[in-house]
């Protein structure tokens, strides 16, 4: 018995150092090849892939090429998926950027993990305010400033080195990794869901779980997050005359839609209005305990709650209405109000539509106005939320310990990854967030940068997370 | 007796029928002469005088030129006046363009008019819709159409020809004509307050009556106008974040300033509530026997009223939100509802400020937001009414009714020219409105036109008038 309980522990320390040993080894790999990663980068940045002006599709093409290629040296099975066009608003279509999709090991005793990122980048131009040229990555105190740095060209970078680290030490892969890189996530994802969904018989077959790292932390504690905001986007749009008209000679003998359309958007009184309104049955709103305040951060619990739990309700502007500097005398003939609706779970899109334009067709009704209103949701993405208790956020945990030695904090996302919602709702598959951007990366913003410490050791800890999320036992 | 009478009689008909046939020889001028009016307008429209364009500021100052070479030909003691200069958003500074001053005549024992007009006009690119080039007068059906071309190039030298017909053909002038032609009218009259007032002294002191003919007819028929409406226009500042904020990542945790604003613009229920609200004591709403519906249009007494005579607010816009097409999540930081109110008669435009900002800032209050509200007056344009039993009226009548056989309408406009107003306070002078525009000519719109008709008849009009004038007997 006692031998048997020595072979035991011997057999467990043997296998925790191999372990131990082999993550030291890929750590200190990761370490040395550091300014290797920073100058891939440098070039990966320089590549200017804004998918929202079409005047840079062959940037954006060119991205999508350099990370197949990439992939391709890591003896990856790569592939250039054709997504087919996008419909520009002019009515003339172009080529949407290729899908690269990638698979690196194909054992069937080991689990398959699939890794979801995007090359392309919000627009950036020095004028806007940037301190750096936003497409030549550059190094101020450990932070590197480029646009795409933290979102989400670095956390790409570093699941292929992560790769790459694996294969340069010889050390058998734990799992089959996958990889699906997009680039037209700035702009909505136009063609992956329907890619998904066509792929989802075959590409996604085998995959056990999908990761996704293109979110941020908190603080300055890593994080899980397991679980987003949805986004129902609305254009109320109230048409009046039939041209825009002079307020002088026109002024007081038209209802003027501008003044409609204020009106009834003036009912969104206030979040706690629409909370009360629109809010089927959300979740409780008290926060609960897994997801009580990080210390380390000086926010209180009442604004994760609102950020993370709580619907809201953004009104962004007006289409078709004076906008310019200075005084114009205009009564617009069609003006379009844009607001969101960020939802939360047991929110459905559909209701939340249903609710939104009843609400304001009504408000309208009462005005008794001879202008016509046109509701309509332009898009319903639905929030996602995480099973916390899932084998893949302990492999997170662990993994954040291993490479941090602190437990990471659970958070969840105030904006809308769609592209989850859709992995979830198509593949079935479990999903897990792991960022590793800083919280001040300033994504979308100007002066966009990820920090030395988040890229390199944000490295670390996927080559921690691959061994872990091996060790969870098929279901 | 019967021989004073027999006098009084012989000299009654024959001064009539000099007058009658001066007058149809001036007409038959007038119309030999039509198209070299139109020829010479075609020369005016093609200079692109867009006031609001700095790039275009040399053709504004050449139009000047034109315009003065034109009083010079005449005989006119023409004076080209250096109003200084005009401050640019960006700080730096352009010349203004000269204000044209001329004379002719100068005889103590006539009246003196003074005829005020612009050359200046509104942007217009083929772009716009226009079905013809802005730039290059088209004669379609008899219609001249063309930027500028009834707003206000052909009024203005309808009635330079006008001097120019009693000049050629050797009768004598009935009254002292001088003229004050500006070049920044569309863009609000930059410099000319403190020029008019700089000139009251000098250039105004023997002025006895002035003379606008920058409006249009109500419908077919001529119109006398004897009112306009003011202008306070108001901006609405409401700030918040230090920055422009993402509505996924922030929605729910901010006040935003977007929600506030409207909120506040909404409490503009309608027109009707604004006129409980600001106007102190109005002038009844009722239409006076004198400005009973034209019959020959279409409008029923309440819409004329509600233009003329009642105040009205317009919502233009918002600068700082999302404004283009889209759908992009933002939550602005600093917005800036732009609204103006027409005033009428009573209502001093300080008042209407104290009321507007006192009202928005108490709305503003109750509820309770931490962003800081900035309500501001930025013109502050007076309406202006005219005594319509002031012989200038009659006379104006009868010119009417010498050239088109019929009774004017006597009408208002809803728009405002704040100039009258100001010629009004500062000179003293009586005024008139002499419109010869049409009712359909487009100002400010695509495809401004002014009929041949309005034209050339527009000139027989001035031609009468001027006679008819010089029958007031000075106060």
């Amino acid at each position: 018995f006692s031998f048997q309980l020595w072979c035991v522990l011997v057999l467990f320390l043997s296998w925790s150092e191999v372990h131990n040993f082999q993550f030291e080894e890929l750590a200190q790999y990761i370490d040395s090849h550091q300014e290797q990663y920073v100058e891939t980068l440098r070039e990966w940045i320089a590549i200017e892939s804004d998918s929202s002006d079409v005047q840079r599709r062959a940037d954006v093409q060119r991205m999508m090429s350099v990370t197949a290629e990439k992939l391709r040296k890591m003896q990856g099975n790569v592939e250039m998926v054709d997504i087919g066009l996008q419909q520009l608003p002019d009515g003339t279509t172009i080529p949407l950027p290729k899908v690269v999709t990638a698979q690196v090991g194909s054992d069937p005793s080991k689990l398959t993990v699939c890794v979801y990122g995007h090359v392309d980048v919000q627009p950036a131009k020095k004028e806007d305010g940037w301190a750096t040229d936003p497409y030549n990555l550059t190094d101020i105190k450990g932070n590197l400033y480029g646009r795409g740095a933290s979102d989400n060209k670095a956390p790409v970078l570093a699941w292929l080195h992560t790769v790459e680290a694996y294969q340069s030490l010889s050390i058998d892969l734990p799992v089959n990794v996958k990889f699906i890189i997009e680039g037209m996530e700035e702009t909505g994802s136009n063609g992956l869901d329907a890619m998904v969904e066509a792929h989802n018989e075959t590409f996604f077959s085998d995959v056990d779980y999908i990761i996704i790292s293109d979110c941020g932390w908190l603080s300055r504690r890593p994080a899980l997050t397991y679980g987003t905001r949805g986004n129902c986007y609305f254009f109320a749009e109230v048409v009046g005359p039939n041209k825009d008209l002079h307020s002088g000679v026109f002024g007081g003998t038209v209802i003027e839609p501008m003044t409609d359309l204020i009106g009834i958007l003036g009912t969104f009184h206030s979040n706690i209005c629409l909370y009360i309104h629109f809010s089927g049955s959300p979740e409780p709103a008290l926060v609960s305990t897994e997801e009580r305040e990080p210390p380390v951060v000086s926010h209180h619990e009442g604004v994760l709650a609102r950020r993370w739990r709580h619907p809201t309700v953004s009104i962004h502007g007006i289409e078709g209405a004076f906008s310019a500097s200075g005084s114009k005398t205009v009564i617009p003939a069609k003006v379009t109000g844009k607001f969101s609706i960020r939802q939360v779970p047991n929110m459905d899109p559909k209701e939340v539509e249903k609710q939104v334009c009843s609400h304001l067709e009504d408000v309208f009704a009462k005005r008794g106005s001879p202008n016509k209103l046109k509701v309509s949701m332009v898009i319903g993405a639905k929030p996602w939320l995480a099973d916390i208790q899932h084998p893949l956020y302990e492999a997170g945990k662990a993994a954040v310990q291993k490479v941090f030695k602190v437990e990471p904090d659970m958070i969840r996302e105030g904006g809308t990854i769609p592209v989850a919602r859709t992995f979830q709702d198509v593949t079935g598959k479990s999903i897990i967030m792991l960022p590793i951007g800083g919280f001040d990366d300033g994504l979308h913003s100007q002066n966009e940068k990820i920090s030395r410490y988040n890229y390199i050791e944000g490295t670390k800890l996927f080559a921690a997370f691959l061994h872990e999320v091996s060790q969870i036992k098929r279901d």
